[in-house]
């Protein structure tokens, strides 16, 4: 029994993904198909063929329309079939779902629930993607479990001490807590001073003996939106001309057991590090160490639901449970009403 | 739940791929091993040892028998076990199906249901196969969906415009209408004279600024036996001096899932063409073209039933649909029975 | 519906698989860890992390606590959490099962059932994996299929005439009885004199027109550990100075339908064949004969059960038969209890 949320907006892609071709994806286990209209409105709709249930996604595209590339039946921006190859008539149900597409800060946000409950004003904020002061990576993972086990690792970052080594290693022990504003949780983190790591080197000024200084939260908002600000300073004036680091965090269900991974982040555009090694720095600890992991995890709980298995909870998890709790009310509210 | 016809011929080979080998295959979801006999005949029998449930098709022939490759008991032509190497006494329960099975116009046909009701005179005609007047190449493919996905496809050939520009793309606009004789289907198309394809241009004489007339028919017989009649003439004498090009699509299902797609082409023995070029172009349709959109098809549709998805039905449609409800009335008076 | 016999031994590991690393393995169907305490002694604990169901294969031994590598957690080898890396407090539930685990013979035996009633003095003799006299061989397979499929495979020897033709092919044609002494099953072979093999030629002195002697037991175990003794002799002096070729083949279910398939097989230590001979010959005899057949098999039965199937029953099954009865019976006693 498929439970997602549908009131809400879901990262369906980057910007610059979709382009002159049409971009095919899957969301909430529905398949759906992006595209630019004659204006380069991004433009979503369902991805599959009314009629004999072929790939939108492998059409082509006119303008507002995209044709199907089976038996060429054509669909407007509402999802409404306005063209038929042989002059024949189409029945009304021969029609495409038509989501509301909102591009903002780069990214392809979606709504896939009621249209007319589509509230613009509730996509988080990720404007520092277009800060001309940052250096901003991005990129996409594809990890293979269910979402809600991907945002467990972003509200609990201690798992960074034992399986990113490059942010701190057994040196990053943090002292960690945890708040509410509404619906939206936090995690916080101080960390007490500690010797550069491999990653705050590479974005700061030369320690010359000094040690890090590291304050950061993470936000989290339904159904799985994460904004991560990190700032850093010295020892030796902590908290003073901090170095910020905002990174993006933001995972779309492809099926209940497949998460679209989003990822981005900035350092000061002044920074050391290139956008090369920045990237391959993210990239390695998204795809090299939390993605196996996570695929190991989804493989032991071999289908199982997460909380008929009893987890042994740690004062740690309380954000990512807070983080399930919201969605598990949302999405009941949802049903109910 | 299986939903198969069992009385009916199904085409289980290509007469030349049963050689000296066993040829193991899988039929209505069933394991079946096909070898010739003493007398060269074609024997076809269940393909699973009822001891230990070996593949057969892995043993060992001898005559008209056919010895399990992991024990060594021997099955003759009517599936009786009448050999066990060690001189042991086999229950009589150790036998496994023999299945009628005729060879004609280079097609092993077997017959899956009541032994009693095989009736060769049901098999559908494709004597041209042997016509000396002809070229012909043939092969088989393997769709990864249900065998009525690509009955659709071939009872609509209106995809060829959209999916096969080899056929004339854009230019080639057919007429399209349907009949029915007792329980067979015919589509009928009749194409408006269009400038020559890169298939026309191979089989017939230069165009010498003429365009092509073509007009086909295809038909079906229960449970997708198809054949395609097309001739071909010049806009300058429509209907005259017909170049052929009959062609064979014969549909087998593997499983509920999975088709096996025999298909054949003829063209004038003196056509231009070489069965090479025929042969690729072929091949490409089936296997570049159609079986990718038909395994993206039934990607989309995930194990639910054609019907239970309401597809918008089109005009174009009526070959399918009534090829579809044809087998299932057949489906249920077996049933029934 | 797992139903595995849960009091007995399981053979995990061989002794030398377990070093300074974790191992992980997966045995009826529970993720398992093994490694070395701080006094060299194999401790076997359930191998899922009950925070975040980690796989405890992939973390870090100190002395005989093992961590797990996504958030830190240590377990001692009583299975209690005795370690959290930020000194929060692990509720009681933060535990994982220890498993009692013996090395015997080169073999890692563990207990899966109640750990009350793990008798050591319940484990079959293997000793001759130590014996002096003797060159052991040994190695893994995996065999996708029910493990019963590879005892019946096991329990009824007269398939090597068919399968593997090393041992004697066509030539090789025994006499097989059966017998019982409480649990445990003996299959008896006794051949008549048979040309030499390729394999009796490589560990007995030369042949000189000589004829092989040979007679062997196979001895069965729940739930599935067998013991081979084989002797081979001369025609013209035949049970005299006998040629023993002991070997084990022992059985444990990864899952419903796999098997770790551990095996070795001894041969006098002045024995012309080399261990790589030895070893090359064994592993082509079980990855390359045997598995391939076993997968066949279990393709055939598709998940069926194999008794729903109504196997027709050969008079050399009973090994095999016997076997699976004893089994049941012990499984149902077990859930009964």
């Amino acid at each position: 029994m498929s439970e997602f949320l549908k009131n809400c907006w879901y990262m369906a892609a980057w910007s610059d993904e979709i382009g002159d071709a049409p971009f095919g994806t899957r969301m909430l286990d529905q398949p759906v198909v992006l595209y630019r209209g004659s204006k380069g409105q991004v433009i979503a709709l369902g991805g599959m063929c009314p009629h004999r249930f072929a790939p939108l996604a492998k059409g082509k595209i006119t303008g507002d329309m995209i044709a199907c590339p089976y038996h060429g039946l054509g669909f407007d921006a509402s999802g409404t079939c306005v063209h038929s190859p042989f002059g024949i008539e189409v029945p009304p149900a021969g029609k495409v779902p038509a989501y509301p597409a909102i591009e903002r800060d780069d990214i392809v946000w979606v709504w896939m629930g009621d249209p007319d409950k589509a509230d613009a004003a509730a996509i988080p904020d990720f404007s520092y993607h277009v800060d001309p002061g940052l250096r901003v990576v991005r990129g996409r993972s594809f990890v293979p479990c269910h979402f809600e086990l991907v945002s467990d690792n972003l509200m609990d970052l201690t798992h960074a001490r034992f399986l990113h080594p490059i942010f701190g290693g057994d040196d990053w022990r943090p002292e960690v807590s945890f708040s509410q504003d509404g619906d939206t949780v936090f995690s916080h983190y101080v960390l007490p001073p500690y010797p550069p790591s491999p990653f705050s080197d590479a974005i700061m000024s030369p320690a010359n003996g000094r040690m890090v200084v590291e304050r950061e939260f993470m936000r989290w908002n339904a159904p799985a939106t994460m904004y991560l600000d990190i700032q850093f300073s010295w020892s030796d004036a902590p908290g003073e001309n901090e170095i910020p680091q905002p990174s993006t965090h933001i995972l779309t269900p492809e099926t209940e057991q497949a998460t679209h991974y989003f990822w981005a982040s900035g350092i000061p555009a002044d920074a050391a590090m290139t956008d090369e090694e920045h990237l391959e720095g993210l990239r390695f600890a998204f795809d090299e160490e939390d993605a196996p992991m996570l695929e190991s995890v989804s493989a032991m709980m071999n289908g199982r639901d997460f909380w008929d298995m009893q987890p042994a909870i740690l004062p740690f998890d309380q954000g990512g449970v807070r983080a399930r709790r919201i969605l598990r009310q949302k999405i009941r509210a949802e049903q109910d009403a």
